[in-house]
C-alpha cells in the first residue's frame, strides 16, 4: 500500500500516508521540536514550516525533538502559508476562535476519517493541517486558505492547548482512525477522472491572482482600506468551494470571456 | 447524571465521571503541573500522587498548571502505590514495556469504554490509572496493583511519550468515548447577521442568470451542443459552493467590474 516516507526509518511500511503538517510561523524552536516529537509518536513525517521566528535551521527544536529532528532533514520553509499548501487538496485549519468567517468545523476524528478517505490509493499527501503560532493562533488570511475548521472538543471552560499538545491529539486522531496494527484498511479511491478531481491550492491560488489582477485593473477595490477584507471575502469562498479541476479550468474561461469586448447585442 | 466534581467550575454539569490519574513518583514540578493542565483539557479533576522527589506542594507544579493548579487543591499524596489506589475497583498502568507478569492489555479506547461502563450512576470515581515516573516508568511492584495494561498504540518505531502527553492522550481517548463537549467547544454561532447567512436557490439562480446573459453576449458557448453541458456544471459548482448572500452581492460586484472597459493598465 501507498504509504508514508519510509526512508524515514522509524516508520513502519504498513503506516498509513499522513496528512501534512504546517506549523504557521512558530515562535519557540522547542515548541517545533516537541510537535516535530509529538508527529512521530503517530506516524507522521512530513513537517512544513512558514516563516519561523527565529530562523531555520534551529539549534533549540532539535534539542527538543529528542530524536524526532529526523523529520528536519525534509521539512521545508516557505514564506507564506499560500506557498506552503500550493500542492495540496484538502487543508484544515485549527483554530479555537470565533471568527466572522463562513467556514464548516470538523472534529479530530472526522477530519481524521476524511484524510484517509482522500489518502487512499495515493503515495504523496493531498492533505495538511494547519497551526498558528503559540501566542496568537492563526490569522484570518491563513485561516481562508483552508476547506475546513478542525475542532479538537474539550472542556469548553478549560480547552487551550499548547502547540505540540495540540499537534498531538489531531495526529493521534489521525492514527486512531486506522490503526495499523488492527489492519483495518479504508477501501480504495475510486478511480478519479481528473476532471472531477479536487483542484490543488495552488490552482485555486493562480485563479484568484489572475482575478484580483483583472479587478485591480477596473479598481474593483474602491479604496485601499477595503480591499484586504474583500479579497479576503472573496479567497475564503473560493478555497472553500471544494472546486475541481476542470472548474478551474472553467472559471479561468468565465473570466477571460468577461474581460473580453462584447462581439454581438 | 453522576458526574466529576463540578465544585471545580472549569467543568461543565454534564461531565462523566472521571477515572482518578495516579502520578507515581513524579520527579519535576513542571511535569506535575503540564499533567494537571491536560486533566483539565480533558474534563479530568482527580490528581493523586505518590511519593513525588520534590515534596508537595510544589511551585514549579502551579507555574506550568497554566491555570489548571485549582486541581491541587483537591490533589492527594500518598506514601505508597497500594495507599493511593486502595478506594478504587479498577486499576490500569500506563507501561510500554513488555514485562514478565501475566495481565491483559487494553488500548486506550477499550480502556475509556471499559471506564465509563463502570462509572455508569456512580458518584464517586472506582476507576484509577497509573503512570510511573519521567525517567524509569512504573515499577513492576506498581503494575501488580492494577488490573490491566494500558497500552496507548503508536509508532513502533517511535513511541516514548513524556508524562504529560501521555496523560493527555490517555485523558482525551476517555473523553471521546462519551464526549459531552463536542460542537460546544467551539463557541456557539452567533445569531447569524444578514451577510454571513446562506443566499437562497434564488438568489444564487439571480446570479448565474446574469451570468449566463454575459457570457451569451460574449459568446462564451462555442457550441449550440456544448451549452446545456457547461451550463450545468457551472450551475452545479455555485449551487454546492454553500455561497452566503454577502458573497452573493461580491460575486454580482465582479462581474459588473470584469464586464466594464480597463479605467487603467
Amino acid at each position: 500500500m501507498a504509504g508514508t516516507d519510509t526512508s524515514i526509518r522509524q516508520i513502519p511500511d504498513n503506516t498509513p500516508l499522513a496528512p501534512v503538517i504546517v506549523l504557521v510561523r512558530p515562535q519557540l524552536g522547542e515548541n517545533i521540536g516537541m510537535c516535530a516529537r509529538a508527529m512521530l509518536n503517530c506516524g507522521v513525517t512530513e513537517l512544513r514550516l512558514v516563516a519561523p521566528r527565529d530562523g531555520w535551521p534551529n539549534p533549540d527544536a532539535v534539542a527538543s525533538a529528542s530524536g524526532a529532528g529526523i523529520l528536519f532533514d525534509s521539512a521545508k520553509v516557505y514564506a507564506t502559508t499560500a506557498e506552503a499548501v500550493a500542492d495540496l487538496d484538502f487543508v484544515l485549519a485549527t483554530t479555537a476562535r470565533d471568527r466572522d468567517m463562513v467556514k464548516d468545523v470538523m472534529t479530530a476524528e472526522e477530519a481524521a476519517r476524511e484524510i484517509h478517505k482522500r489518502h487512499a490509493g495515493r503515495s504523496v499527501p493531498v492533505c495538511g493541517i494547519l497551526f498558528g503560532p503559540e501566542r496568537s493562533g492563526l490569522e484570518n488570511d491563513d485561516v481562508a486558505l483552508a476547506d475546513m475548521i478542525l475542532n479538537i472538543p474539550l472542556n469548553p471552560g478549560f480547552s487551550s492547548l499548547n502547540l505540540a499538545q495540540a499537534v498531538l491529539l489531531t495526529c493521534y486522531s489521525w492514527l486512531s482512525a486506522q490503526n495499523p496494527f488492527e489492519g483495518t484498511a479504508f477501501p480504495p479511491a475510486p478511480e478519479e477522472n481528473d476532471n472531477e478531481a479536487p483542484a490543488s491550492k495552488g490552482e485555486i491560488e493562480n485563479l484568484l491572482q489572475r482575478l484580483e489582477e483583472e479587478l485591480d485593473k477596473r479598481r474593483f477595490f474602491r479604496s485601499p482600506e477595503q480591499r484586504p477584507t474583500l479579497l479576503r471575502n472573496i479567497r475564503n469562498f473560493f478555497f472553500r468551494s471544494g472546486m475541481t479541476k476542470q472548474e478551474t479550468r472553467t472559471l479561468h474561461g468565465i473570466i477571460s470571456s468577461l474581460v473580453e469586448k462584447k462581439r454581438s447585442g
